[in-house]
């Protein structure tokens, strides 16, 4: 039998879904084919195209495309799920969650009928609400639909770390469980820059800050943007979880899976750490929390919660 | 004397300004600093921390910040000129290249005063226009100011190859001359599969449609995406040219030069073959033409010519 | 099903092999068994697992073990074999062909065994014949039975051209075809730097001496280091090769593959321009000979077909 | 001025020695210099020609020239030192120790002849003697003289981890203070695997067995080759460091650094938790100990004192 490139499909080629796509081919990590609505098709097809002309140049080998079709996304090894729209001025959230989770729907049907034994990794927010969506809707095994949350706040834990200590972000750590931004619970505790706990080289005040801002920092940049929101870590942070599946990697990330039990929930989807391998979500790392982080899951529980009961 | 990473500045946070930024970033060439003009500054410091977000995920190790002030560009070592507008419907040719060529000289004006000894490649269009234009405000010897125009033409020639013989972009090879677009010159005859030259492995028929959506490359991703233009593929060209100065690689590369006789032209900004390192502009390697090649650069010649011309 | 890496032997655990193993590891292109006779075991296992504590500092991810247990290669994509024995002074030829020959039989039943769907590149010398060998002793398909020399052949020449012109060696490229070292048919004229036919850049006197250079590249190596023989270029070529097939990424590389006709011969293994993918050699590509080139090919033909019946 | 390639020179060109210039390379990190004495120059250029002819097939652009005499390694700005004799069969310690030194002496005072400003890493056992006498002889300044074994040890030490539990290496991290090999300080309390720190996952008597490993890792590696010793991962190490410098990446690296006080030693080289970036040692950590920890440095502390005691 001959060997073949591993096949992503990302859906959704606004900035996120196309940037993803950019950083999956810089890697080589398969052929890629965006994936958007038909009058997208074209703006679609232009970015995927844009994109393929720079692989001669950055050296990688991919087959990049973009489509409104899903047969285009037949056997597909992983599918990405960006699409979905976000929360416009006088929106409620509970339109923004039943449109979101009606899209999930119509996506997870057509990903599946093409794709039966896919991985799928969801950004689309509210993410825990939506990965639960499709997990439903989808039919897969729990291990094959995965969200993400906790990569991209760490990520920007890390990076405001990095900044405070002037010192590689290579070498600084964070963690977090439970929901994304206002809902993350962060562990201090098992953060650190070089293997040394920020507590003993960051004052509380200063670290209090620095998590503070990362709950809020996706706000940070819709702010700064004045239109749309972040891109550039949230691909990045997908494309290190497929990395990880596509990869067979067991690396130990931040992600956003499906409870039965775990952490004393059942039938819901959330932040927890996990090993993520060539199996999806191959083991749910349980920790002992402090009664203040056990409070903090909770609530960030519940939150989740209430968003699935807005689900029509 | 401590070691210091280099410093890169990139005018003009737009989509190729902020896709290049990120690619010198992953690729570790320096500290960048992303500029624009103030009622964007808030934007720009969105990019750029966006990206920043994203290092400890990708891995990379780069300050990357956003900014209106040049003073925040003092002693760059490479300055990457994106600025300015896009022809709109309606506006002139000369409209557009008086509205880029004045951007140009307050550009040059504000880096040269902040950086005195940068290098800087243009890809602002007109581009051979523009780079002339740079090239006199800053009152840089001539090996520090280069264009880009024919990284980009040979990066989608090589991609249409590359998908017309089902090869890996890695072993075609493409070559032109002369200017960006509908007046380039192709030299297919320096343009390889493998090693083996387009003509033996293409019929003339399909090597010259695959010619002609080169020239048109730039129009067809416009076209596609309806509203705005190629990104990916540019940035990834002038990031290659960076690393080609940065690294003093001494790379073979086709660059917009300022000629001194080469080719028999004088006193005008073309695109020729060069070798490009750590100097800038190390060589032009001056090739023989055949009648019909020097009469395609001539058109080319006369047409850079003209824009300049227009310029007031 | 869950998604496994790529999984490759290496055969032969001297300074090729081992570095071999390295550089495959460091691509992160499968988990690695480096196998030995078993008397050597000990110090495979030592290379390994040195290579693998180079792991988490390099920042790869891969399983390298060392063995002399074929059951341990069990169900290999792909196979590389560097076994065999160097000529040593007081050596016959036919001596050291016999007695490599007699290796590759060992080594063909054993991997045939274990992974009777694998793909296969040989580098033991003399490397056409010892192909050839592994052929006919597999039983696996010719596209499968892959031999390398044109890579290092081409890597060397394209080494001594860039330090010629004072390149980069990413912009220059050769051409051979043939036999390794003296039975080398170089073909200048697809030869290049920057595209540019290296007749123009380079005086013929000047390329005749690296021509004749790369023809005993190999041979000054091992005058140079005294004892033993080159090894950093040669695994680098196997890797090379190896990635293409594993990345499927329909290379044009320079490979010792089974003819049947081409060129003009049959039932004989000998280095021309082929297409290297997920298939194994998935072309070979004919090419116009001058009569100068096809002389020359038929001398190396020749002097494979003699070392073919010394075979016992 | 134009851009210049940093230079870096590599002392001994043993097998530890030649995979640092393969790796630092490899990198595009520099130009290399490989020195060893004159008897060794064939063979010293031997594997730099090799090394440089893998160039074009792993695509990096670099220099690489072997030779004996250190007028070629003039204006280094990094010089890696692995040059020495291992201890032999027979040999006292004192008499390999003095053996190393008076090799230090005269390759302190050729280096800095030639680079009066460089960065020193030192390899060369007994490393914190070595790197001392480094220091004195050189009269560099001292964050300037560095020796590497922390970054070695936890490398195995990670390994052996990421084996125990089957995880990435790239999210085991260790952390050790004190000498190399039986000195070694592991900090247990400091090492994660996921950010969750290690006790939590193994169990004592593991954890333990592996500390003991991680000690024993070099005696290890000596043991199973037969003939030599490790030097994957110690090239693997001095390329992280140097990395490090030439990058000016302030990472936290474990390192051999002159101590004044840190700690409560003086006049000292000693492995501490250190801040590695384009100063070199920018820092130096100093951790709360554990009565335990403290006693366990103070032995480390003493076994360098007799070492130097030794030094004639």
């Amino acid at each position: 039998m001959a060997i073949k490139r591993s096949k992503i499909s990302v859906i959704g080629s606004g900035f996120t879904g196309a940037t993803t796509a950019l950083m999956l081919a810089q890697k080589e990590l398969g052929d890629i084919v965006l994936v958007d609505i038909p009058n997208m098709e074209d703006p679609t097809k232009g970015k995927a195209l844009d994109m393929l002309e720079a692989s001669p140049v950055q050296g990688f080998d991919a087959s990049i495309s973009g489509t409104s079709n899903y047969e285009d996304t037949k056997d597909s090894d992983l599918v990405i799920i960006t699409a979905g729209i976000a929360r416009k001025p006088g929106m409620s959230r509970d339109d923004l969650v039943n449109t979101n989770a009606k899209i999930m729907k119509s996506v997870a049907k057509e990903v599946v009928n093409y794709s039966p034994e896919t991985y799928i990794v969801v950004l689309t927010n509210p993410v825990d609400a939506m990965t639960y969506t499709i997990f439903k809707e989808s039919g897969l095994p729990k291990e094959r639909v995965i969200g993400q949350s906790g990569v991209l706040d760490t990520a920007r834990f890390r990076t405001f770390v990095a900044q405070e200590l002037n010192l590689s972000v290579k070498d600084v750590t964070g963690f977090v469980l439970g929901g994304h931004g206002d809902d993350m619970v962060p562990l201090i505790r098992y953060s650190y820059a070089g293997g040394i706990p920020l507590e003993k080289l960051i004052s509380k005040d200063r670290l209090d800050a620095i998590v503070e801002r990362t709950r809020k920092g996706g706000g940070e940049i819709v702010g700064l943007l004045g239109n749309g929101s972040a891109y550039y870590a949230p691909a990045a942070s997908l494309t290190v979880m497929a990395e990880a599946i596509l990869k067979d990697q067991r690396r130990v990330l931040p992600a956003i899976a499906y409870l039965e039990g775990e952490y004393g929930y059942s039938d819901i989807y959330l932040g927890v750490p996990t090993v993520l391998g060539g199996k999806g979500i191959e083991e749910i790392i349980e920790l002992d929390l402090t009664d203040e982080e056990k409070a903090a899951l909770d609530k960030s529980a519940d939150s989740v919660k209430n968003v699935l009961n807005i689900l029509d």
